[in-house]
């Protein structure tokens, strides 16, 4: 089994690579190479007896979409991407690398077939951001994806491409839209949604973490570890069950910022919650205002993804994964 | 006023550019060029007194979308398209075609507007092909586009793209999902969704027809004469109203061959009716089980858009724009 990672070093793609590394099997296949590329190199995984190509590579250049499949890699998983924030900034950037790049691999895989036959699985990480306000309480599975943002212009495009070229018999596509990572580990970030993770982890930490808007704000979340577990599922299910329609919202946990704080209180006491400081940000709680808040996750729940149900499980996986177990 | 009629020799851009000249203005402002261009040279209208640019270009090779967009027309009307069963044998030219051509011009744009200011009104011909199979009753507007053709998939994208642009301030667009048209003026061709319009037209020149589904069939259509007022519509109205969703399914007349076959008896007597054929084609029979039956266009017919309400209309409208009023 030969799996390919694009975008390998990115905070999932590490987690995954780990994992990995760490079951030397994906379903009940050995894993014999690892090829994991980005534009930066990823790291090179510690204890994987089998084959490693680790490469810096912009799968937007030419010529790349098509070396890497030469390769034929059995299992693809396409997780690079310019995000929300900066598709917004650099038009032509998002554009570059979140459709014209997803579409130069899709193509290199149709082309590689057409040489002889090779129909890999391909998982393409999608996101809520295909949805665009306003919405109904829930989204439900069959709600219209009108994206809000090029990233997510982008994303619903990546998706439509995927189940044609599914369709047609070109890979065996399945497109996750991830709820929210929550909690990211690592430093806090300009991103929009960063405090959602800022105020459990930095306060978990003994650091001051900044909220920038209501307690009352809904927003739709899922754990690293929940992640990394979709992924693999993505990987290794019967994809003959998903018919025609190759792109799942995947389940996650509807909480509201009040609820966190709440399950932050549960874990890690009264003294982490006062860390938390309120700074309201007008600009922060205008795009936090057209994120969808809830959804019903249906189909992907009944195909086996599942996501963390309180917000105390998903401080704890934190605290297990990050912080050695420890609080503080 | 200058308008560019991009796929302007197809039947739908025929008899826009006959309305235009006929009304010799778009809403109050008179037309004082009309630019209209396909990859055969458009006929150039009669009895215009204003400026005509007829040419044969491909809207896919280099250059052509810039050139177009260049003279700087207010309105803009994307017609052109390699239709449904072309875009589905020739992939790669479904995809030149209805994606990269579109995308060109909607750069073009973009490009045009970055030299200084430009903001054209441009109107994007989509397809109920965007939805797939299973379908609710009556598809509503916020029902998920899960294509199930290339072509399908290619408007669907177009219309993603189209929403962006408009976002981001490069043009003013709207995308309209036109129901299958009928009755389709001259020869029978081998479209799938050609019977429709066969077992009426034939019949109505005293030809035979052949009817290749059972009579429970039912489809979603609308007139020739429907379509041009819903670009007409859709190239004047305010679209401050439509927000951030830019692509409408248009209203049409959902009914079944049965109750075609019955305004055809209505309006042309049993003879007519006795000329259609019974022959049954188990491919035209699966292509069309397939295609959605009935849709709920709250939406756009709030917003002004109309078709007809009966077949016996629809057939009227054929006699008098096509047949001279008479009845063969």
């Amino acid at each position: 089994m030969h799996i390919l990672i694009i975008g390998a070093a990115g905070m999932v793609g590490r987690k995954l690579t780990e994992r990995l590394v760490r079951d030397k099997r994906l379903g009940s296949a050995p894993i014999d190479q690892l090829s994991l590329v980005d534009v930066v190199a990823p790291e090179r995984p510690k204890g994987f007896s089998g084959k490693v190509v680790s490469e810096d590579v912009d799968l937007a250049n030419p010529g790349v979409a098509e070396k890497l499949t030469a390769a034929r890699p059995d299992v693809i998983v396409h997780l690079a991407a310019i995000v929300s924030g900066e598709a917004e900034a650099d038009f032509d950037r998002g554009y570059r690398i979140n459709l014209d790049a997803t579409r130069a691999l899709f193509e290199a895989i149709r082309q590689e077939g057409l040489k002889s036959p090779y129909v890999p699985r391909l998982v393409f990480t999608s996101s809520i951001a295909v949805f665009g306000a306003p919405f109904p309480d829930k989204v439900g599975d069959e709600f219209f994806t009108t994206p809000l943002t090029s990233y997510g212009t982008q994303k619903a495009i990546g998706e439509l491409l995927l189940s044609d070229y599914s369709r047609r018999g070109f890979f065996d596509g399945i497109g996750i839209r991830l709820p929210t990572i929550c909690i990211r580990p690592g430093k806090p970030n300009k991103a929009a949604s960063g405090f959602f993770s800022n105020i459990l982890r930095e306060p978990l930490s003994g650091q001051e973490a900044v909220l920038p808007v209501a307690e009352t704000v809904r927003h739709w979340h899922a754990s690293p570890r929940a992640a990394v577990d979709f992924l693999l599922h993505a990987m290794t299910m019967d994809s003959s069950v998903l018919g025609a329609r190759r792109n799942l919202t995947l389940p996650g946990l509807s909480a509201t910022v009040a609820e966190q704080i709440e399950a932050l209180r549960r874990v890690a006491g009264e003294k982490a919650v006062r860390l938390i400081r309120r700074e309201p940000d007008p600009t922060i709680v205008r795009i936090v205002s057209g994120w969808p808040q809830n959804f019903d996750a249906k189909r992907a729940t009944a195909l086996g993804f599942q996501a963390e149900k309180t917000f105390d499980e998903i401080i704890r996986i934190h605290v297990e994964d990050e912080l050695g177990g420890k609080i503080g």
